[in-house]
């Protein structure tokens, strides 16, 4: 029909996906399928993620960069569930502008990935498409059964606790949009977590011997504990003061003039990906060393109590907030 | 940033995707990920197939049908390659068009095929676009432990098998643009094919048992013999006379002028979603009861013999092809 492709289907797959396939369960991405034994013991776990141009990414956005986005918004997945990731698959939806340079560019930032996480390719299809371009992983790890934490284990009494800094996501994309003045290599440090965030991988098995349950911060702090307190059935009370900031973060809050405005932006801007999770009291400090041994800040930002829905507070007081936060859509 | 999801991420999940999550592995699409238990003595087979509007199916055509069709042409990969199809994961990327009515249509077509082929949904993504609605799913099935048949087993002396009919994939698109002038019953028939074609999975233990080699047609019968013949090291001689027609398909060929260019169209034209294989010659007679007690029309096409690449006849004589045939881009 409408679309063709410039670059080739076939050559696209051969030259520039096939050196990426896992050796022996992608079979050189010359099958229908890929093959991946049952690993005893273990159980399956699974997470797609799609980026749309225009919507995830901007167009200016360098494209090694969203792929890397887009392994890294799945590793995020993983890592807050305490699964160990080992493969993908991937389908490619080129825009005109995605010619062989740009799907070379695209592949780069894949096969740094790859390299930087222990993943590799299993398979997909790439097509073209009239409109802007979108990405779709779907991305596979294991766990050992029944281990694989959820979002509805908090239990009223556990603490509340976040990994890294939160709000760099939100801060890096207007960096990206120009819409912030700070230092050069302030901006240029929230652009980079804007466009690669680190999923907090190192902190897996962590999360899967302490974590009563877990989420990644995608959709905004507020409203991922949102979540957890929703499939829960508890109330999450945190304090928005106690919420970590980035250096680059802080030297922002610190020119502005509302406080709590400023913290609100960055409790629900998104596009973090760190891993919010509550966990029993007693395990704080066991939690404490498997951060510390890491280098890994931890954050702990409030409590589990009977109820329902996310209560957070500035200066005391509760703030309201739009409970979905920023979504995609 | 641009686009705006006015039916909601949150509440298409909640209301038009939950109800047909697996009861326990699709975590009632209220988790990060789908978990699944490993199968002991069985490999996990995965495919992943993406469809655009505009280039694998008409703006016009009812978005059921195009769930249904996604659905089938992942189902016909599992086929061919003899593997037993049990969860997928999906993608959507809405276009402006996607309110909820289009979407519950969407979810109609999907909620059918889960039944129709006894899989579940495990889990996705949801996301709006700026451009042409398109979908990916990634397919999830088993096989018996290394029993997984492959494009790279046909040997010489094999012979050279398709079930069903072929061409009616390529005629049901010259339908539904309004190309073709046949009866209206046989217009119908040609466009069901299209829109909503029937995998072979009634036949995936015959080939998992007899098959040397598989793949289901979607390029195009000449061109996926073609990858049979290249992964296998070895050439595919087939006769075009020999290609198999339905009955609409035979009423077209009949007003064909040029019979070959006919027959060249029809092998060419690809979505036809029927099993091609090679396999054993002492197993023909196996395969045809296997073919009879289904009521699958089963067709001997040629044979394999040493050399590469494929070789049509018509009348006798090599037909020259364009190796790639029809490809999507």
């Amino acid at each position: 029909m409408a679309a063709v492709d410039v670059a080739g289907e076939f050559e696209t797959i051969r030259r520039l996906f096939a050196p990426l396939a896992h050796p022996e369960w992608g079979r050189g991405l010359r099958d229908d399928v890929a093959v991946v034994p049952s690993r005893p013991g273990h159980d399956l776990v699974l997470t797609k993620d799609a980026l749309v141009e225009g919507v995830h990414f901007l167009p200016t956005d360098p494209l090694d960069t969203v792929a890397r986005k887009l392994m890294r918004v799945n590793l995020s997945d993983l890592a807050a569930k305490g699964a160990e990731p080992f493969g993908y698959l991937l389908a490619c939806h080129w825009s005109e502008r995605c010619g062989w340079p740009e799907r070379m560019t695209f592949v780069d930032g894949l096969r740094a990935d790859q390299k930087a996480f222990g993943v590799a390719l299993l398979g997909g299809d790439t097509v073209v498409t009239p409109g802007p371009a979108s990405f779709s992983m779907t991305l596979l790890g294991w766990t050992p059964k029944g281990r694989t934490v959820s979002r509805g284990g908090a239990r009223v009494g556990d603490l509340v606790f976040v990994t890294g800094s939160i709000g760099d996501g939100w801060l890096g994309l207007q960096a990206a949009q120009g819409k912030l003045s700070l230092e050069p290599d302030r901006l240029a440090a929230l652009q980079d977590h804007y466009r690669t965030p680190m999923p907090r991988l190192e902190f897996s098995d962590a999360i899967r011997d302490f974590a009563s349950a877990s989420i990644d911060v995608s959709d905004g702090l507020i409203a991922d504990l949102g979540h957890i307190a929703d499939t829960s059935g508890v109330r999450i009370e945190i304090d928005l003061e106690l919420s970590p900031r980035s250096a680059a973060a802080q030297v922002w809050y610190d020119g502005r003039v509302d406080e709590q405005a400023a913290l609100e932006k960055l409790v629900t801007g998104g596009d973090d990906y760190e891993i919010a999770f509550t966990a029993r009291a007693a395990d704080e400090a066991a939690l404490r060393r498997e951060a510390d041994r890491r280098r890994l800040r931890l954050t702990r930002l409030g409590r589990v109590v009977a109820g329902q829905g996310i209560i957070a507070r500035f200066a005391g007081q509760p703030v309201p907030f739009e409970r979905t936060g920023f979504t995609h859509g």
